[in-house]
């Protein structure tokens, strides 16, 4: 680079651990490739990020990331084509997104030089942690966190911007089932639901396990509001199909704007699919499958990529989705990976090739 | 102790580092006594507490503290009385409280006797920080966050129980201005707003900022329905006096459910001042103002005691209240720190002396 000042130091690691994976049996985050990205905002500024060994670091009981939930993070994936090349998603979609969930936590905002310079030397670095071949991906985790010592809840002065990455095979393997919120709530009205901040996602784990002793592997919130309109899950957002139509909830303050949904999106009016984005009400849905025509649904994520459900439960009644042929799921999932394998047409400039 | 297995260990601390303080000159929430308490959940078990030198602690980037705000805290505080005797006030209802907090969070409840021997073991060895005299006290930060290492959205299976504490004056010195929320929100119906969780307090920062921004210190929350009712502020409860009336919300899973605020309206009870627990009507007090019939909003906490508020905004219109004769606020708070500092008759058994 042509830089007076290096925009990033890289300490490299003595000896890969790549070896002690199995990268056929991979569980979700619980393997971290050799490298992490770090870069702490001191004295009002982001300092020169580091890349050092993936390993733990010291923090002070009193950061206040432990006491007040100031933190923020995002999940975008890396994939490698059948030529060896590194490909990753749309990712000024992530890098936009968690600038606008810092400024929600008032965090103050992360560089795009800091931010693509770092992550394209980590790809590189850990190129081989990446394996071709469908499905296989390497999951990508940015995230901020308050490290300002006090116990005084105010905003922190100082912060970790952190990069880490693991291997990663489909996430969901199996189809769920889901139940429709009606009693517990993921985010209100002027608050931070649109933001990937933390503190989101800690709040669903306990009704999440309550739908989970029922049977259910996912909650799909409603609007805390009146319960009435069906939202998002946990890490995805959804879509519905009646007849021939798609429906998804149009984002607000407090559904997270998915690159993955607004990728389906893109697919669907490519595709000539019909798609309705407006509130959806779980009347009309329950209605729809009472008569048969609730042909689909599904949940679209980057960790996920499409998970289809198999049934839900609302009201005390479970309801199953019918078997459909050649299902909107299958042709979005199939869409989605093709364009991220690099082995179709990327009219919509989405792939962002690691140099 | 009279028990087989020591109850906890101890690790002290060589040279104390109290010298180093000013004591007259308390940051709140920047000076930590020489010790802390940690204890570990592995294994499906909270592991023996440990007592040893404050500070800073490894974690790995993966922690899902970082990623998820699977964390809850408490605050309390050690007074010291002119006997040089130490009393909690109220512990047992702080206890409780960070067990309902955990509940809501997935993390598991943490036991009765280890935070009760942990704690007096740690005042006992730190009462050279708690200083006799007004305003003077030790404030205590249990907290519990997620330490499990992975980045896949679901609750942690190991965590991390601390006391940390720091020795405090009172802490707004100065009466507040106020803005009642008309736009941003804190906690829906459903939520965790009950609940001490981490993540409530950094989504309140980016719109306290906003209200700074005015000349606001502190927002009073609205619910996030209609903003039609007044609940709470960041760290405090509220209250309104109209005539002689003191008016307070009643809590519900938006409010967290105060102990300054239960022992406000029992000393309220106590002497004879009526006290109205009902939904707060913004309209209701922005009338009164109007008419010159609230005299009084204060909040109460256990880091403020009681703070004043002398003046608020609600659409766009700044209300100065009125300097009142025996204002209740100071009342609650002599009648507060006369027992908090054992010179006033305890008859609720609020003081819990450390032996
Ligand atoms: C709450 C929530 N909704 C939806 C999504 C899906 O967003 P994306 O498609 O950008 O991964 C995520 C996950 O990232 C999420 O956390
Ligand atoms: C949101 C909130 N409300 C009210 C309070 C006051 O509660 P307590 O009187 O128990 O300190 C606190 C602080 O602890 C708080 O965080």
């Amino acid at each position: 680079m042509n830089v007076s000042k290096p925009l990033l130091n890289i300490k490299k690691i003595e000896k890969t651990r790549i070896n002690q994976v199995d990268f056929n049996n991979l569980a979700f985050g619980k393997n971290y490739s050799d490298h992490m990205m770090y870069c702490d905002y001191v004295d009002g500024e982001w300092q020169t990020p580091q890349i050092v060994p993936y390993g733990p670091m010291e923090y002070a009981p009193s950061a206040k990331v432990f006491h007040y939930g100031q933190a923020v993070f995002e999940g975008m994936k890396a994939f490698k084509d059948d030529n060896g090349e590194v490909h990753l998603f749309r990712p000024e979609q992530n890098f936009e997104r968690i600038n606008k969930s810092s400024k929600r936590l008032a965090i103050p905002e992360f560089p795009k030089d800091f931010f693509f310079e770092s992550l394209e030397t980590l790809l590189q670095l850990d190129t081989d942690w990446i394996k071709a071949g469908q499905g296989n991906s390497l999951y990508i985790r940015p995230f901020v966190i308050a490290t300002e010592e006090g116990v005084a809840a105010s905003p922190s002065d100082q912060y970790r911007f952190m990069i880490i990455t693991c291997p990663a095979q489909a996430y969901y393997s199996q189809p769920v089932k889901v139940i429709f919120a009606q009693e517990y709530s993921r985010s209100a009205d002027g608050g931070v639901g649109y933001a990937k901040a933390a503190g989101n996602y800690g709040a669903q784990f306990y009704p999440t396990n309550l739908a989970k002793e029922k049977g259910y592997q996912q909650v799909i919130w409603t609007d805390a509001k009146s319960h009435n309109y069906l939202e998002e899950a946990g890490t995805m957002n959804i879509f519905f199909r009646i007849g021939d139509k798609l429906l998804t909830a149009p984002t607000n303050d407090r559904i997270l704007d998915g690159v993955s949904r607004k990728s389906v999106i893109q697919l669907a009016k490519d595709n000539g699919i019909e798609i309705e984005i407006a509130p959806v009400e779980v009347k009309r849905i329950v209605e729809a499958a009472r008569k048969g025509e609730l042909k689909e649904i599904f949940g679209t994520g980057t960790a996920a990529t499409i998970a289809k459900v198999i049934g839900f439960e609302h009201d005390g009644v479970y309801r199953d989705l019918p078997e459909v042929e050649s299902p909107y799921s299958d042709f979005m999932k199939k869409s989605l990976q093709d364009i991220q394998y690099n082995r179709a047409e990327d009219k919509h400039g989405w792939l962002h090739k690691v140099s």
